[in-house]
């Protein structure tokens, strides 16, 4: 049984890491942050937890506090990790931060797109980009993980096969995302409000993403030539739930593709290849932490479409921040991430 | 590890028991039946439960088979139970009916709300009605189950502490329910069209609903004189989820009913009673087998408002049926149904 | 074509206005206020109105530039047409306030509901309030009009016809409302966000509202004894409607209770009573000024059941305001109200 | 005032025509036609029509009661208006057909896409495409018009400008599409449930579409070489709406794309170009003839990026189908289509 923290608990993020870690049979959350709702029990702000965690309350954060646990995970805005993460590895504790501070690896890249200097340029080196079906080896080992950003996760997942194999042109690229909107977080403004958000449907940030950089800089990873990436993501009436139909153009001669992609994902055991013709729906990933995948070819050209589903708040967020977890800590890599998804 | 089946699984509620079977460690599902899709795997059907019954297909209901098993569940239209349960019972298989085929006592009640002769009215003496917060003791030794519809379940909760204490008038009870669309079920029809459904809220059956009966039946068990009730339905456009608004008035003097209803409840494992003043939403208890009530008195008056929360498939069908099946078969009886509500 | 203005038109009421008046042939929308959002276009802000108020711009309030106008529309939080309905009547400027401001008689009861000193008690007495179907009347040479709430216009007319006929008892009237999320406004709230109210149901308020007194109020002057009532409003997952379920107790003889509603309606052009049996859905009256109604009596029981059902932002609100404007000015009363509802 | 009639009214257009039609003020829908409702009247099966049509009712197809009206609509499955256009014709009716049955000029390519042979070859020479903004001079005098679909109408309108002034790429288009679910029409199939198809999101027809070979048809007539296109279709969960987000390949210098847009439409009025930068949202027109678009040129690359939103039953289906009736018998093109969208 090891002893973990989360930093920055009330978002979405925080209260799935919590209703995820009940399940799980090795991990006990200690303690949890936050500055707004310090003395507030959790099962009081989310009544699901009712049961779960009836005593275990909001607490300001406490740096010697934390740096006395197994691992801590950062549900924070960016930038807070920066400022913690050095002492508590300092004390031996391990570090899995689902915000963007240690995403890109580029400081600079960092700084345009979050508006701020970087503020631990030194921990970039040791820390590992938390895709486990890229880095498995690296973070099972790692001090310090960045676990992936949602729409990173989906359309990464989507185009390895194709980009590790050499079949498709890295420079033209689209990735059409859908999010649900959770993905805009807890926070109380007013575009999210349901009377706003629902019986509707748009798209945003057309001309530029944050999560655009971490996308291009892990497509780079799986082959050699710089990619050019399309990227625009839609905000969709639902609470969960991630779609990308992402779209590449066939160099080499046709393949079967359906094979290529069962072959790389045989021995995932969070990526499931849907059977040829299938269109995943994101509702059969509500809750857990799967991707699943499908592509297809439409007659009569060289474009290749591929469908790929997450819950953004589990393997886009805090599922794959556990089986990080798992990995680190060499347990079976889907403790606690067993169930099926909640259907209907 | 016992062997069970599931007759008639193509429903939601026949889903949802694999889904929530799924995670018990002390079952394990035989056989599955549908007419109308032998054949057809269960993961095809239900893509959320791919990597859980990869081999599990529905087949054509065999007797023979089904009595080999130590117990089977009916999710069934009404009158399937009735042609089967009998051959079962001689086998020694033990039933838990999710149908209303053995809810009521009175076959001659049963006939006139569902127009059809009773098929076993033999069996209705040892049905046991299978709500575990009445009848925990009856249901460990029984062989036939009549697991409680989900509008019974909710309206019997939140008034079961009054009644029993006899502190408000029995004639006087207005249960205003209302219940998301999975509680009309799996059939195609017009009205259950998310074009239809959604952005909309209505009433149905306020002149005379098939719960109606069972409910009656139910409040006339928890005390001396015949109910008086009012049950008017309604249908909001969610998924999951029954929301019961309880109206009684208080003949007794003014009793602090919040310990009232905490004590009843103290020792039950899926009753929830909120802190005085709270207002239960139906998403904290989505995908678990909770009942969460709160208690409001309205100043001025001596109307008593009760607010009970269930998720219809859970708490409302396939979760209580596996309290049941825990119960009779003496594991612990939260095995298999301990995860946390999915929210958000 | 008289000129009207808007003051606080930045809420759902507000523009709404603008919706409905763009139809209206006698009306021309010539100021919108709003302190936080002067200097914005209208349709920059709601982009529905694009290319109907291409120029309109909201405004800070100026008093004397308002009381130029032939009428001025109350779209504030309370307090505010308190502060400054004076001095408009007193330029000649009529006023339809949407507020709570001039909905109760009793300036007293206003303050304790209200949490603050009335404002403007000298006017109450020649306020009116402005339900066409009580006081059209009254409305026609009104210079001063108190919109009724939106749960107070459902319950209102579903219980008129019955007690104006004193065939229930005024003590025991229970109101159970369900309302669409607009009811709480357009305020960046939590509770509000997508992610936490749909796909839920709950109930609020359950020990006090404020629309309580105002029911209260309305119902009283219906028949000559003080009623004694029970209100429960809910949230539920849609953008718009209310549905009222209304129970009373019939005291005189069984009447045909249709031919009633029937008769008392008949002349109405905003209540629709439905055929023997109905079940009004809320989106059947989506974007429009009908209230419709239907009323059941279950069998065996003195228990009356009245379903009503309106859009909470148009006959709850801002349509039920340019009805009171027809009257006032002598316009058709459906002027600009007659578009069919946006089903489905 | 003409006399039209509607053929297959009781689906989603059909109804919508009625909705639209009770506006217009030189119209009178003396016929709608059924097989299966003949006998019901319109206000029963679609209660926001009561008040409108209180006795307007289904009635069997009859050529010769239609061959008297002035306009018929086809709201039918394909194959219907092949059966009855040219009898209709012969008598002098004008026909507006919001089915697929005229839309593509080569009967062969019909045949392969709908699966069974073009019954009414002979008159494809004079079915005049009915998008006002690419034909409508030809409208004006045409007899027979086929409505284009809803994915046809949005997608053609996001191209037209890029395509016209010859700036990108035709071989190199991408759309992504997608719908809420009233595209897939009012039948009883289970993946239209509320309960399966709201909170998810899913790709269909990602190998193949029916809109596709009608896409294709129309770009082509923009510019002189054919077009390779990628179509992709999605599922959202709401009512109405289609979003395209629309992909193509700059391959002239930059322009400035935000004018070009602006010049092409500025005489539409059923077109409206978004500020530079903006996301238009599908409830921005819902219930509304608009298309809104906004185009994006994402740094960095040669990619434009189009948002193209549009109510899919009226500028993708009956208000459209309005348009064009009012260009045919020459009253104003914007007759009965003026009110705003309901929004919120």
């Amino acid at each position: 049984m090891i002893k973990v923290g989360i930093v920055g608990g009330t978002g979405y993020t925080g209260v799935e890491l919590l209703r995820l870690l009940a399940q799980h049979p090795n991990v006990c959350v200690e303690t949890i942050t936050s500055r707004s709702e310090a003395g507030v029990k959790v099962c009081d702000m989310y009544p699901n937890l009712r049961g779960h965690y009836d005593t275990l309350a909001f607490s300001e954060p406490d740096a010697k506090q934390l740096g006395a646990l197994d691992a801590v995970f950062f549900a924070t805005p960016h930038g807070v990790a920066h400022a913690l993460a050095g002492e508590l590895l300092a004390n031996g504790t391990r570090i899995i931060d689902l915000s963007a501070d240690f995403r890109l690896r580029d400081a600079k890249v960092w700084s345009e797109w979050y508006g701020q200097a970087h503020g631990a340029p030194e921990l970039l080196e040791e820390a590992v980009y938390g895709l486990p079906e890229m880095h498995r080896e690296k973070i099972k080992t790692a001090r310090l993980i960045a676990v992936p950003g949602c729409y990173p996760t989906a359309v990464q997942l989507g185009y390895l096969p194709l980009l590790e194999a050499g079949l498709i042109d890295p420079q033209q690229l689209i990735a059409d995302c859908k999010s649900g909107v959770t993905g805009a977080g807890r926070g109380a403004k007013v575009p999210s409000l349901l009377a706003e958000a629902s019986e509707s449907f748009k798209a945003y940030g057309a001309s530029g993403h944050r999560h655009l950089p971490e996308i291009r800089q892990g497509l780079n990873d799986m082959q050699a030539s710089p990619v050019g990436l399309t990227f625009v993501p839609h905000l969709t009436p639902m609470i969960r739930g991630i779609h990308a139909t992402l779209y590449s153009q066939l160099t080499a001669r046709a393949e079967d593709l359906q094979a290529l992609f069962e072959q790389r994902y045989a021995n995932e055991p969070f990526v499931d290849v849907m059977p040829a013709g299938s269109h995943p729906e994101t509702r059969s990933v509500k809750g857990i932490n799967t991707c699943r995948l499908a592509v297809h070819r439409p007659e009569g050209s060289n474009t290749v479409v591929v469908l790929s589903v997450i819950d953004n708040l589990v393997k886009g967020a805090s599922g794959q921040a556990i089986q990080n977890l798992n990995l680190m800590f060499g347990f079976d890599e889907t403790m606690g991430l067993t169930a099926p998804a909640l259907m209907p």
